[in-house]
């Protein structure tokens, strides 16, 4: 039903017929002539319909916006004046000589051709409409380039793509499961998973040596943020590698892509140890677009008289960190006020800072309700250190570790964005060394997962100092997303039940839930590593949207239902009776909480 | 931690060092050395071992099959006498010089080298070790390389790959959905999509032209035979493409991938309609390497005396048909029994049957217990129409249109399985012109599905005479096995108005269902159509498997469950509670039906 497609057209040369198929983008009547844009996949063309045609003219006039027409007609080039260098296909159009309507469209809900403001609800339930906008067809087309382009350099080194199964059981990954009642084992449930991880190892214990697969995993999880029940991962393991080796191969991927996709040079990425990155950016996924850093003071504050900061200094699970805003002394009282709340939400219970007017002259050169506290040595080495400049501000976090690290990093970044103070620019970084373990409450938790490796390699001393050991897990980040995780895995059977030991998993659970993988790792398990990037939020920092919801096609809603199909939706009492199951809600679709 | 694959090692000039890791596939101690086998994924390789190395030697000797390891050495050329034809690698091998124990392995429950028959329950529980079989490992590598061929067809013709959801809606294909209780809308359910037939028919809507996706779906059915509850479709569908273009480029897609994976030149797909392949091979997926025809027969015998014969002969919804088996005269009264019993499985209540000794000649020329009811010239009749040679056998149905059909055509299949009638080649083809519907006790059901189109365009005129309407749909079959299925879709919501009435599905219902397709419908939708195929089956068939589950990385039991993981199991009640559901089982796991 066509020849070209429309964005092609300008390939054509001039007084060539050809025949177009789309939408009707816009309809104007102007000089006696009608003028359509016709919209395809590929762009947008102008026809141009004659009234010397009367009986093409007459149908023209019937048409409207989003009516499906196909046309007939010859290109030809724009007179100079005519020229609209606004459009890619600007300088030509298309002279009719036939047209057909192939179907109608009432007046769409969501305008295709508008830049208005839509709420996201409305375009979730018109997602067919919203997706027509050129912006969503590029962004979905671009995410296609992305996933092509991983799996040629994937192909090309190698790497299998190997399918897993969706309908699986519980995986350790921590969040809750999706289920699913089983009809033929009454009583039991799949759950969806939430990585492919186990699968992934057997693949290695299978001598599969490299696997990779863009699969999606599920996580039952609260929406806040940008969450999605249903995501996508760009998910890798490789065997007989170490992690230097994984991560070399990892970072010459994320470069390719961004070369081939954006023509973005990455360069080398940095590496960066967890502790490193906690102390000069209180994050474990820094944004290294933004040059302000936490500056370590408690040395200078253990012998002031103000208690907020003098109680911290000399607690050794304290922090007392300041970071320097450049330009920051024009802040008004309420702004600083609004940080200070900004940062109460990570623990912070109020935020201390000193205004600088002149540098080297102590409390002469500040203004800060705290000056009095501290003597000029201590204010002039609190701005030497931090490299402070006349008219910036140095603003303080003092409380335990956790609270300061949070609360500082958080709020670096919010200043930095309020203030326009993140470069124009893509940081990428690897950050490593990771502990093994964190511990809350006397218990230990895995700060990855419980297959990742430790670097300590005997199980005794692993056990005698597991919050001492470091893992072998790498993050990859991306101007302060984490776009990557991954780490070399316990092949060793002797930790990989000393880690499950250490983290309080019984016997009998770990049986129960990894026994088939504890039994597995008997037989032969090659060393093997891996990783598995979150392809949305790659796409998304990719094309710049704002949302993983603009780069997914039916994405759903933060209450995870589809305002376009009403998933999900009551179902009848016969399809849970053969499942034998009963729906405690009280009525269809309510909350029973 | 190695330089090359085993299998790669035949390309590396003699004398040079490298470096390999793998499994030990067998160890043999012969003439004071010690010779292993290693196997990677590429392949198998000799490593030899001389005792002059001590500590080599008595490492190697600790070594047992399925240990990991990682062995330095020397590739050379095998002396004449020692070449191993049988052995990809056999004319070299790698005198070892170092040797690394990555990890040990217990006595594997599968052995890896070896053809003795294994349980598929064993094989699915260990199934890390069935895969390490080099045949496994061919198998999954030859379907990631289909994978990746109809990909590159599919890109290079402008294909787009879009994600669907996974988490959807209840979808029409007929079969059971699996569910999936919904935490934030407690009472509702997402269902897994039995394929995304909707959305990719909105994603037309969309205007995204052309699209595909490998993609898994589910059906919760009973497992006869041989499907999974999960399974992986190429999915694809287009805008602006009739029939004809679209079984053109799906024909040439398949043509390409048989081309560069088997070597395989398919030639042009014949067509034939839906009514002939009922007609002559008794399926509407007619095997075109056997040559018998189902030959109908009914105006011969519209006077005989056998009313068996003659009353579906009178019938104008009977049938009477005769398959001629080449050399079937030699059949005993036995195995004749045994095809009548087969035959009854499908509802056929005898076998009537004719060997014919000399043609021509006949009731003198011919054996059968109901030559007495047919006189000469219609058994010479009957020879002549099925081209019957002596030694022949003429085996008859004679009942309902339907029986006739399916016993013979299931006849057909078997004694040409059974009588090594099956020619060795590929025979693809596409059925065409299949009826919208069948009828069944007045009520009317799609045969594929009902967003098919009509060949009728006019909604008054299909409403008129729905069961003479011949729809848009088209199958590609290959050896007797449907692998892709598709149809032109309905974009007009008139016609689609039309046949979910004609379906009986009422205005309530459909609107519940639907309605987001109905209203998509009003806002401009493109003619569009497209196809699935079932990657699993195009895989099983292309590499000569038995079953999909051999194509499958972790395929389930029949009883819908995976031995490896123990999937489905039960859940606590915790979590059933948060879901607001109730199990009825009995007990865990209890069928209660």
């Amino acid at each position: 039903m066509r020849s070209h497609y429309c964005g092609d057209l300008l390939e054509i040369p001039a007084g060539e017929s050809v025949k177009i198929a789309g939408w009707v983008h816009r309809r104007r009547d102007l000089g006696g002539l009608i003028f359509l844009q016709i919209r395809d996949r590929s762009g947008i063309i102008q026809v141009v319909i004659e009234p010397d045609q009367a009986e093409l003219f007459a149908q023209a006039e019937d048409l409207r916006s989003e009516f499906v027409v196909c046309v007939d007609g010859v290109v030809r080039l724009r007179p100079e004046s005519m020229i609209n260098k606004d459009m890619e296909t600007g300088t030509i159009e298309v002279l009719a000589s036939g047209l057909t309507v192939l179907n109608k469209s009432e007046t769409p809900a969501i305008l295709i051709d508008g830049h208005e403001d839509v709420s996201e609800e409305l375009r979730l339930k018109y997602r067919y409409l919203d997706l027509r906008r050129p912006e969503m067809q590029q962004r979905l087309l671009f995410r296609n380039k992305v996933a092509k382009k991983l799996r040629d350099f994937l192909e090309a080194e190698n790497f299998t793509d190997i399918e897993t199964p969706i309908l699986t059981k519980a995986t350790p990954e921590g969040a809750r499961d999706y289920l699913v009642p089983s009809r033929t084992n009454k009583g039991s449930f799949f759950a969806l998973p939430q990585s492919p991880q186990l699968f992934k190892q057997l693949l290695m214990m299978s001598g599969f040596d490299r696997y990779y697969q863009i699969v999606r995993c599920f996580r039952d999880e609260d929406l806040r943020a940008d969450r999605q029940p249903e995501f996508t991962q760009l998910d890798i393991e490789t065997s007989f590698m170490d992690e230097e080796a994984i991560m070399g191969l990892m970072e010459n991927m994320i470069r390719q892509v961004f070369k081939d996709c954006l023509d973005v040079e990455l360069g080398e990425f940095p590496r960066m140890p967890y502790a490193e990155a906690m102390q000069r950016y209180g994050s474990d996924k820094p944004d290294l677009r933004v040059a302000i850093e936490l500056v370590d003071v408690a040395d200078l504050l253990k012998q002031v008289e103000f208690k907020v900061f003098a109680n911290p200094a000399n607690d050794p699970k304290g922090r007392v960190a300041v970071i320097c805003v450049p330009g920051g002394a024009e802040l008004s009282r309420k702004q600083i006020d609004q940080y200070g709340e900004y940062a109460g939400r990570y623990g912070a219970k109020g935020l201390a800072w000193i205004k600088i007017n002149e540098t080297g002259k102590g409390s002469e050169g500040v203004q800060s309700p705290i000056a009095k506290f501290l003597n000029d040595d201590i204010i002039n080495q609190l701005i030497e250190r931090t490299n402070a400049n006349a008219g910036d501000i140095l603003l303080f976090g003092a409380d335990s570790y956790k609270v300061v690290t949070d609360a500082m990093g958080a709020l670096r970044l919010k200043v930095a964005s309020d203030r326009n103070l993140i470069e124009d620019a893509w940081k990428p970084l690897w950050v490593v060394d990771f502990p093994m373990f964190e511990e809350e409450n006397g218990q230990l938790h895995a700060l990855h997962h419980p297959f990742t490796a430790p670097q300590e390699n005997d199980a005794d001393k692993l056990r005698a100092a597991p919050t001492e050991t470091l893992s072998r897990a790498y993050d990859m980040v991306l101007n302060g997303c984490e776009v990557g995780g991954g780490s070399v895995r316990i092949h060793d059977q002797n930790i990989q039940s000393a880690v499950f030991d250490l983290l309080g998993i019984e016997k009998q659970e770990a049986e129960e839930k990894f026994g088939f993988l504890l039994e597995a790792l008997k037989y032969g398990c090659p060393p093997h590593g891996g990783i598995a990037f979150g392809l949305d939020r790659l796409v998304m920092l990719m094309v710049g949207a704002e949302s993983i919801r603009d780069v997914i096609a039916f994405p759903k809603t933060t209450t995870a239902s589809c305002p376009l199909t009403s998933a999900p939706s009551p179902v009848s009492e016969a399809q849970l009776a053969e499942l034998a199951i009963k729906s405690l809600a009280k009525s269809k679709g309510e909350d029973v909480e």
